[in-house]
C-alpha cells in the first residue's frame, strides 16, 4: 500500500512545473523513439514553424521532417548501424535540441542531442551487467589558471574495496570545444572500460578526464581565460598531476602512466607525451597529430634524434584516425613522419569522419593496449 | 619554448569542428556577459530570424532583444539580484539554449542555459577557495529497477585522507522532470555543503542524490519505465540505500540519516520518511508537501496518532515554501495539517516562486540544522 500510494502521489506531480522558464516548458513528446529494427523516429512538437530538419551524424545530408495535424513534425529513419550519434532539429533555420530527450552532448559552442541505438548484441559502450567504476567530478585549486580546476577521474570496479591496491593512470583529454565531461557522457570512457574490465581485455586502471580549454572556466572575454590557456601545460603537468597524484592511489612512473586524447585533445596530449617521456610511455592519439606536421623534424628535433633511445622509452604510442576526417590528412602525414624517423606505433585506419562515434571506438581499441608491458 | 608551442598549436585548433552537426556549430559569440553592476548582456546571432525573445527567471516578462548589423540579437538587462538562473531564447516562437553557455540546466523535458551573477561577497553556492568535497557518479545493479540505477554521491572534504572516518548521510532528491544532476549542476549542494562546512556552519556529511524518477533510465514508451517508476521505494530502501551503505562510510541508524527533496522529490522524501522514522530522523520538504494534503489524517494516521512519539522520533522536521510559488497554498496546508496534529516542525517562507533559486536556498539553510543533535 506504501508503495503504490507514493507512486500515485509521485506521479500526480510528474506534470507540475518545476524551475523552467514557460518558453522552454514543452508538452511530453517521444524523442528519439528506437525500433528493434534500428529505425528510429523523431518527433518535434512545432504547430507554428514551416519547416523542421533533422540534422544528425548518421546521415549525409539534412532530411525534412513531416508535419502532423498535432503540429507534431516526425520522421522516421534507417535503419541506422547501433552507436550513438548526436543529432538536432533545424527549426525554421534555427537549431535546438531534442526538448525531450535528457541526453546531451556536452559542449561549450553548439548544442546536441545523443540517439542511442543499441546494438542486438551489446556494443562495448553499453551499460551492461559487470562490475561498474565510478566516476568522480574533483577540484583543485590552480593558482596557475587562477580558478578551482575540475577534472573527472573514472576509478576502477573495486578500487574503494581494495585500499591497499594501486593502479596506472591515463590522462585523456577531449577536444575542441568539448568539455571534460565529454569522454564520459558522450565518450562513455568508463563504460568501456568498465565492460573490458570485465571481460579480460583491458587493465584496471584510474583515467583522468582534465578540461583542455580551461579558457571556458571564466566568462566569455575574460582575460584570465587566457591566462588560464596560456598556463595550460603548466597546470597539468605542476598542479594537476600532483593533485590526482596525492588523492588517488595511482603508481607514479612513466610505465604505468599515460596520456591521450581526441583532436585538440590529441594534440595536447601527443605534444606533452613526446616532450615528457620521463612521465609518460604510453601515448595515444585519436584523430589527432600533434604540433605542426610541416615542422615535425625541427618541432621535435630532440624526440627523433635518437629512435632507438626515444622507442625504449615508450610502451605504446598508438594512432587512430578515418579516411573520411578532414583531419585525416594531417593525421595520417603525422603517421608518416613518426615512420619515416623509426619511431614504433601501432596505428588504425578505419572508416568515419572526426566524430565521438569514432573517438569512442578508438579509446576502446587504445585501451585494450594499455599497461599490458 | 614548449609551452608557447603547445598552446599556439592548441589554439590554431580551437576553430576545427570536432562532432557537432553542421547546423549546430555557430560562430563564438559572447554570451552571456555578466558586467561588474549586475547587468548582463545577452546575445544570439540569427542573422535571418524575425524576432528573438529572452526568456529567464531573472524577469517577470520575456523581453524582445534587438538585432544589430552583424546579425547577433542582444539585450542588456538588470541590474539583477546575484544568483543562478535559467534562461533561454525564443527564436521565431522556437525556445532554444544559448548556444555559446556550457552552464545547462539539466532537465528531462525541457532545454534551458543558466546565468550565474556572482554576489560582490560570494553567495553561499559560489565555487569558494575552500576545500571541496567531490561528487560521485555511481552505478548499482537494480533488479527492481530492471536497470543499472545511478546515484551521485557528495563525499565531504578530507573523506579520502580519513578513512575510518563514518559520515552521517542526506537522501537529496530533485523535482518534476529535474534529473539526478540537477541538485549537483543547477543546486550546487556540492558547493553550498563545502561553504558552509569551511564556516563551520554545517556538519560535514555524505549526500546521495538519487534519481527521483527512475522511468527516465528507459526510452520513453518502455513499459520497463512504468515497472520502475512503481519500484521507486522499494530501490530506493531495499537497493539503493543497501548500496550506498556498502560502499561509502555512512552512520546507519536513524539519528544519522536524513531525506529532502525538491517539488516532486519532496513528496518522495517526506512520504519515505513519514512512513519510516525507524531510519530517518532528518526530514526536510522544499517546496513540496506529501501525500494529498485533503485526506493527510487519513494517509498518515499512524504519524499523528502519538505526536509526543512521533516527534521523540525527529531531530528535525524542516519545510519551506515561497509565497509566489504555485505550491505555496498547499505547501503551507500541509505545513498547517503538521502544527494542528502538534508535530513540532522548523518552517521558512520566502519570497519567489517555484524556481531552483528558491530550492538551492533551502538546500543551505537546512543543511546548517542536519545532524546537529
Amino acid at each position: 500500500m506504501k508503495k503504490i500510494f507514493l507512486v500515485c502521489s509521485a506521479l500526480s506531480l510528474l506534470l507540475a512545473s518545476c524551475g523552467g522558464t514557460d518558453s522552454a516548458r514543452r508538452p511530453a513528446v517521444i524523442s528519439p523513439e528506437v525500433h528493434a529494427d534500428h529505425t528510429v523516429t523523431f518527433r518535434y512538437l512545432a504547430p507554428e514553424a514551416d519547416t523542421v530538419l533533422l540534422d544528425g551524424q548518421f546521415q549525409a545530408q539534412r532530411a525534412l521532417m513531416t508535419k502532423g495535424e498535432d503540429g507534431v513534425w516526425s520522421l522516421t529513419v534507417g535503419p541506422i548501424k547501433p552507436d550513438m550519434y548526436p543529432y538536432n532539429f533545424v527549426v525554421d533555420g534555427v537549431s535546438v535540441m531534442d526538448p525531450g530527450n535528457p541526453a546531451y552532448f556536452e559542449n561549450e559552442r553548439f548544442k546536441g542531442s545523443i540517439v542511442d541505438i543499441q546494438g542486438d548484441t551489446p556494443l562495448v559502450h553499453s551499460i551492461q551487467d559487470v562490475p561498474h567504476g565510478a566516476v568522480d567530478y574533483d577540484y583543485y585549486p590552480s593558482e596557475v589558471l587562477g580558478t578551482t580546476g575540475r577534472i573527472l577521474v573514472y576509478t576502477p570496479p573495486g578500487y574503494d574495496e581494495n585500499p591497499d591496491k594501486q593502479y596506472p593512470v591515463f590522462y585523456l583529454i577531449s577536444g575542441t570545444t568539448d568539455t571534460d565531461e565529454t569522454y564520459f557522457k558522450v565518450g562513455r570512457a568508463n563504460f568501456i572500460l568498465d565492460n573490458l574490465i570485465a571481460a579480460g581485455q583491458a587493465e584496471p586502471m584510474i583515467v583522468v578526464m582534465p578540461y583542455g580549454n580551461p579558457m571556458a572556466y571564466f566568462q566569455a572575454g575574460d582575460p584570465r581565460g587566457m591566462q588560464a590557456a596560456m598556463g595550460l601545460n603548466q597546470d597539468f603537468l605542476n598542479v594537476m598531476m600532483p593533485y590526482v597524484e596525492a588523492n588517488y592511489r595511482t603508481i607514479n612512473d612513466a610505465a604505468h602512466r599515460g596520456i591521450g586524447g581526441f583532436s585538440r585533445g590529441g594534440n595536447q596530449a601527443l605534444t606533452l607525451g613526446m616532450n615528457n617521456l620521463d612521465k609518460f610511455s604510453y601515448l595515444c592519439s585519436y584523430a589527432s597529430f600533434a604540433g605542426n606536421v610541416a615542422t615535425f623534424e625541427t618541432d621535435f628535433k630532440q624526440f627523433i634524434a635518437n629512435p632507438a633511445a626515444t622507442n625504449a622509452k615508450i610502451n605504446l604510442f598508438w594512432l587512430g584516425v578515418g579516411t573520411e576526417d578532414f583531419l585525416y590528412p594531417t593525421a595520417k602525414s603525422f603517421m608518416d613522419k613518426l615512420e619515416q624517423n623509426n619511431i614504433k606505433t601501432t596505428t588504425l585506419i578505419t572508416d568515419g569522419g572526426h566524430t565521438w562515434m569514432n573517438a569512442k571506438n578508438y579509446w576502446a581499441e587504445s585501451a585494450k593496449l594499455l599497461f599490458r608491458k
